[in-house]
């Protein structure tokens, strides 16, 4: 058995290519995998790549970024312009959050979407929310990222008038249980309109974000 | 072994009467429990009577009235007034949590302390608050009750200036799980000085509102 | 406190109005409030609503409808035309999940969409599935509704280049644990682009679906 | 978007500062976000700091002290002198309780008010506590913190007449599942009068006890 | 197969006979089941029947008794007296946990042993217990059963010097979870020589204190 | 959209028909199933049909019959010969849980093979098993069901040299949790060659028996 | 106490000799073991034995090999002839879940089975798999080993028609909760003929394998 | 408030000494806490003290001794002589378990008693335990000690005319779930007279075996 069966046609299939998810492969595996995948894909992209891995892989993949907080490595052109109409809002409400939200915003970047960040807008300070409304109305599309309780995604659909995706985090401690918490939360959301992704999964926020505006 | 040893002193000790839990009692012993303390206390108070426990207890107990909605039953005089300063202001995320929120309310009203109502104002038409900050304003103590996702402490503690309990209801479906999705995202909210009590508790948080206000 | 505050203009604000959520609510209140709703909506809907609590709000309720299989009434107009562009696809797993594959479908019916159903093909037999590959290809948008396992989403989302929505429902036995199992399944799908929704939400499946469309 | 958003006015408009959560920042986003924060604040505060973590921080913020037992880093005036009346007692089960009950206590004295201190009277030598009774009944509030069982917030409430904050631990091994054994004992009180805060938050004991002091 | 087999010996073996547990048999099973074992054994004894089950097995099994409030029904001698040596001590923390002590009560004396009764001494009013404080020394070894938050155990287990078996009920509600609440408690008790049994599972306590009292 | 999919071809492609699961389908969906099916396969049969169900079904349904204790109902030849070498051994740890290992005994049979059964032989009382060990000694393949503590299988593994299949049931109480406990026994089995299916499941292990003797 | 008692005849009474389980023991007792089992036994296995631990025992344990993708070391003859009739085919959904699928691959080649191997074949890209129908149509026991939603045996289920053992790896994060994840997924499959095994628990997949080719 | 309160008459209320409980304690407290210990008590113990914490406290404690296998440190005299009737036979079901046996082990003969070890007699090979049942027979209370599916105790239960204590460890993977899977299956034995302690608790298994023997 080969290790790996890349599915070269997935972005014929469903308009997206796929993407490594870097935890539990060794770094020859992603190094070879990438190396498979660049001959038919001009952006190629690996997720949940920490530090030390990618200066493994550094100097064996050529042209290799690195998008540090977001824990991407990636090969692509010098500079990417939005493919597609409209703007993917990313919210999130704790500092902590940032690497889960920002995995959001440069995959949906790298996929070819225009992005727009609000970093630090959680519930216990509403006005820093309602001070910031135009980044709501201005969406296309809505990504609102939050641990702890959680509870943000419910207040932004409220205010919405476009689809919302929760991304519930593990950031928190105690009674949060890894970011069930805040899961639980999303998915009881007393605001319809609202799709939720696996804890700290930014990366599947911004594929379905991506599909929104493609659709 | 007697079934019930009545805890007659525990006005003086902790400044509330005993109150009968009535679930999971027959009404024959609620009824020879309210007789035994209706001669040290002005007022006899139990929980969890429904109607046709209620029913039942009427012919038996001299002056029982009852409250529907919070199914309350008490021995009181005609008419409470308020015997301790300030305003517990309640509120209540959606319809459903009523019975619960009613609990609180009138076991508030019963022991002596003057109440502010507030219902249906769930975050997810979060105007409905911000239209009515003066109960949040005019509060020594607050009482959240929410079910669902149970977001609606966060919002509220971080623009009041009081003390705020929490109550989870098991108002809900699916990925509530009986209340435990409301539960932790109260005890995992954002925003500081939040006490938060049982599932479905309002009798508690209505005591420990209660405390606060005779501090 | 007045018992409900409904949200008038939640349609102006996120593009649909409110529902009535009928559990949880008394005969009484859901009547009281369709009928202050009537004068302002077109269309007035209550979710879960069991036949024995429509036999009590039909005579109050003028020209109320019900649709017995999806647990849905409403007042709306002799026949609603879809008022949006494009399909939403609606695929269910099994037979015993079609009341909540059929929540789904009214409410978007009853919102303006037009609908298409695919009923029973669960991935044991995945052919039943493969044999009806032009309902995901026709799709702006899809619904995919299961019980027990709950694997159709990750199947269907790996065939379809529109956005998909994940509905886990309460059927099955045993360790699905009233629906835990196809929620976690559908929530680590290995196919990106999959929102999910809480156990036995078809309502909230469809605005979310709806709101995709109005993008 | 900016990392932090601090939000400056909280103490107007709940009677307390923003307080930095030092878990999941690095040490830069800490000591930027203190930097702003001095300017406004007399006191400016951070939980969750390991000694590695101090240690960096220290050259950088001017000022700094450690609070090694609780974990606290504080700007803070020489000499903090009680601001408010009342006291609050704090009580510990055991001694592996101490790093949480000096959270609570260290954060309390930062804010502006008067500790007392009472260690390891855990519930299985009822006497130690009994000894002590004068700590309970000097109290205007008490913070009574356990891991393991969570035993001692119920025998505490069922002797003071003030309000009790409640909170679990980590504290204890196998099935204490990381504090959730003493967070339901807790949320399951028989005594009334408890409001119960997330497992190990000292911080938001402190917090709750601060708004009923200043109530 | 025939249905069932009776463990004829088991008194030889382990020093207690084959007891017929109700839950989950038909009348007509637990009928020849206790015809068959009286030819052997001269108590005769079923648990977890409920009246409208006894009603059923009254007229068919001669000389048959009731317990109604343990739900236990047994053929035995009229009069039995004590065979071991000890005394058997058991308390209740509430009214409500009731069925449940005197499961392990009747279990205990239909065994052979004495046994003293206290009831509703639970830790919200802890001078009830310490009045009581003969019960605990005279006892040759103790059964405590509590629901709710459970923390009996640990007092008591303090203050006595023989073993103490406790046993969580599914008397509570919200975070309770059918008992797991109380449960948790026990087996994380700081106090140690406790031995925890099943939830409501009075009957196994009172075979597990013969078990100590025949040592 | 149709509401069920037969899948015809079952047989063909997996060896077994399709088998109705009676559960959360009304009694017109499953008359009409067996209506289509009954053209095209010899033996017709549905799982979980309570005994009012049944009564519904019958006049409808030419030539059906029930196995009251395994909840069966099915269309089939009046005597069914075994069609396959080798025999299945079911044996159940207790009374209460012959409901489950009659699903498995019948299905088999209707299937075509050879059952033997063996009853109540729990491991509280080993020597009941070890008496009949012939059972396990002539079996081609073992089904093992058992609810509470769910031990049996591993000893019942340990002494067997064929496959075994482990069955949790429902019954139990307290923290049997609804069939988790003996689930996870079977699961954490230290004897190797356990293959488990889902709690109560005595249908899908009578199918795997089957697959593993046409092998 | 002896710290272990060697099943020396396990082979005899089970068809399969004990094998070492690595983890929890120290390396001098492995050693031990091994030492003793090589004796009696043509091959000796252990399992999870990691790179660090093999360089311990190679030193000590004359002939020792190691397969460091499964973690396993053994003593074994230089070649392994197939000794039994029949293919097992082992078939993995991601590159992650490798070593489970390795752990059961070299199991079943030491015990002296015929293994065919097919990886990545997740059924997000269901063409992977129906273009490799020959791997599932050629096999007379099929493994299937499948991490995060876990969503693979069912598919391979419905298309196979021998046996399918189902293998839940911990591969995966956030709502994987550690395997729970595609552990319910399997245990609730709507495709019959499925026996589950521990969370990567490969070992014991192989063994049920062999013991179903050997019946 | 000191950090420390010695329960120093724990011995003459429950005949048991305070232990010390080395997690959660920094060496410096253990040191303090053991040289207030020695003045009053012949022995003076601590539990889950790891090697490194032991080279710690050497030095700074006279005449200090270190148990490995255990985990246990302790000031004794040279030889303890058994000073209490009876025999406590431990038995343990696998090598890995051997830890926690050992610690109740060393708890007991510190605390006075005669034990009896019989290791690695887990079920999956009945006859390991069958061969030793003169152990069994010759205890006057038995502990038994056993992870992965914990079902030990209640085989040695049906065997044995004595009280058992359960003691599940956290030694599994998988589903075992850090000992909740041998904890409920304990919890839910079939056979009567079983008490169950903590996860991995094999000090509070070996004081409540002392009690059962001081009665
Ligand atoms: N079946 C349903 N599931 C989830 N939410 C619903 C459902 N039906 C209505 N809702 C939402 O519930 C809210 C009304 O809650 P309430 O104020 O309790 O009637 C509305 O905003 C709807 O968006
Ligand atoms: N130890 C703590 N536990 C819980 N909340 C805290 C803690 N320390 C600070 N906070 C709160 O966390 C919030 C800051 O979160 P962040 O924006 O992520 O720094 C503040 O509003 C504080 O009220
Ligand atoms: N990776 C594994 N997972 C589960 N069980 C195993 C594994 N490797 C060996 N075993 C079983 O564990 C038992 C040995 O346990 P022990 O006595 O602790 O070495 C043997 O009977 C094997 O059948
Ligand atoms: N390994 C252990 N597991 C559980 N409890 C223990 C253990 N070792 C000591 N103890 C108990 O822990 C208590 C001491 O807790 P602490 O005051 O935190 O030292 C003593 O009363 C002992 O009975
Ligand atoms: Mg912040
Ligand atoms: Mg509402
Ligand atoms: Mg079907
Ligand atoms: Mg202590
Ligand atoms: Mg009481
Ligand atoms: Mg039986
Ligand atoms: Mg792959
Ligand atoms: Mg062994």
């Amino acid at each position: 058995g080969e290790f790996a069966k890349i599915d070269c046609d997935r972005e014929l299939r469903t308009g997206f290519p796929e993407v490594i998810w870097g935890q539990g492969k060794t770094p020859e595996q992603i190094t070879q995998i990438m190396q498979m995948m660049r001959e038919k894909n001009p952006v190629v992209m690996a997720t949940r790549i920490n530090p030390d891995v990618y200066s493994l892989l550094q100097p064996k993949v050529r042209g290799l970024q690195y998008y540090e907080l977001a824990r991407i490595c990636a090969i692509s052109p010098q500079k990417i312009e939005p493919k597609y109409y409209g703007t993917i809002s990313i919210i999130s409400a704790g500092t902590a959050d940032l690497p889960i939200a920002e995995e959001a915003a440069v995959t949906a970047e790298l996929c070819g979407f225009k992005v727009q960040r609000l970093w630090d807008v959680g519930v216990a300070g509403i006005h820093r929310l309602l001070n910031n409304r135009h980044v709501i109305e201005s969406a296309s599309v809505l990504i609102v990222v939050a641990g702890m309780e959680g509870a943000l995604p419910s207040v932004v659909a409220g205010l919405a008038d476009c689809p919302v995706i929760a991304v519930p985090t593990s950031i928190g401690y105690g009674a949060s249980f890894g970011g069930l918490a805040p899961l639980l939360t999303m998915l009881n959301s007393c605001a319809a309109g609202i799709g939720v992704v696996n804890i700290d999964n930014g990366f599947g926020a911004a594929v379905l974000a991506g599909q929104i505006l493609r659709t």
